[in-house]
């Protein structure tokens, strides 16, 4: 199936979606989190087809997400900067789910500071002075790329949750 | 198409995308935290097929992410507080969008404090004392839910990002 493509929106949300947005990409990446580096290891993780795994490392390398390198006998994936730099979306997605979709069991996993082994807080919106912020306490406003674009909903000036 | 399920999953990542991971989801959402209201303002906001965005819309209200309320002569779509709660993973990935996609005019949208006017911080994750953490410094753990779970990736006990 081809995907609509998102070129038609100038939104920063879109752009990520663009390469993290397909079905098994986030879950490729996780498993680049998790310390796996090979073809093999990915597809006996997840149960994906081959081809369709084959798709999403080659668009995964195409966006400078991951870097292929030629090991013994076999190829290994690794996350670049850019690619490290998704940690933020990727907890943020799983504390949601523990919050909103739990295991009867409790946590599945949980994030620590390996400095000390202290939980990591919980993903959130945070003031300049590190309040917590509420979803209605932000607001959205244009920047220069939006100042004659009409043609997005990010047109409107504020987030309007009332 | 139908998209193979995460059911086989017990990761709370492959629990948020099971909701939010298809195709033109997150942009939905993004449009109600925007303001907008109404099937057709979606559709010309988006320029997404009618038939894709009725499916989006039933799967979020089953999901309890939106909620639907009958307006004089029109259907309206809410966020509820699930749906709510989605806004740290919208804002992440605007960020991540903001950095490594950019536009070449600046900023698209800036988020900001409501009660001062500043910007927001920077998604991150941040440790318990709000120290920001670099991705090499967080440690994944088990927790029970994933205790006598050998089927996932993260059945090992850390993050290797060596």
């Amino acid at each position: 199936m081809k995907l609509k493509s998102f070129d038609h929106l100038n939104c920063s949300l879109a752009q990520t979606l663009s390469v993290v947005g397909e079905h098994w990409t986030m879950l490729i990446i996780r498993d680049v989190f998790f310390g796996f580096r090979r073809f093999e290891q990915f597809q006996k993780s997840l149960g994906i087809a081959r081809n369709v795994l084959s798709d999403r490392l080659k668009k995964l390398i195409e966006a400078g997400i991951l870097e292929k390198s030629e090991g013994p006998g076999h190829r290994e994936y690794r996350l670049t900067e850019k690619g490290l730099a998704l940690q933020p979306i990727m907890i943020a997605m799983t504390h949601w789910g523990d919050e909103f979709m739990p295991h009867p069991d409790g946590t599945r996993i949980k994030f620590i500071d390996r400095k000390d082994g202290k939980p990591i807080k919980t993903s959130g919106i945070y003031a300049a002075d590190g309040r917590k912020l509420k979803p209605k306490e932000i607001k959205a406003k244009r920047g220069p790329a939006l100042s004659n674009d009409n043609t997005t909903s990010e047109s409107t000036s504020i987030f309007d949750l009332s």
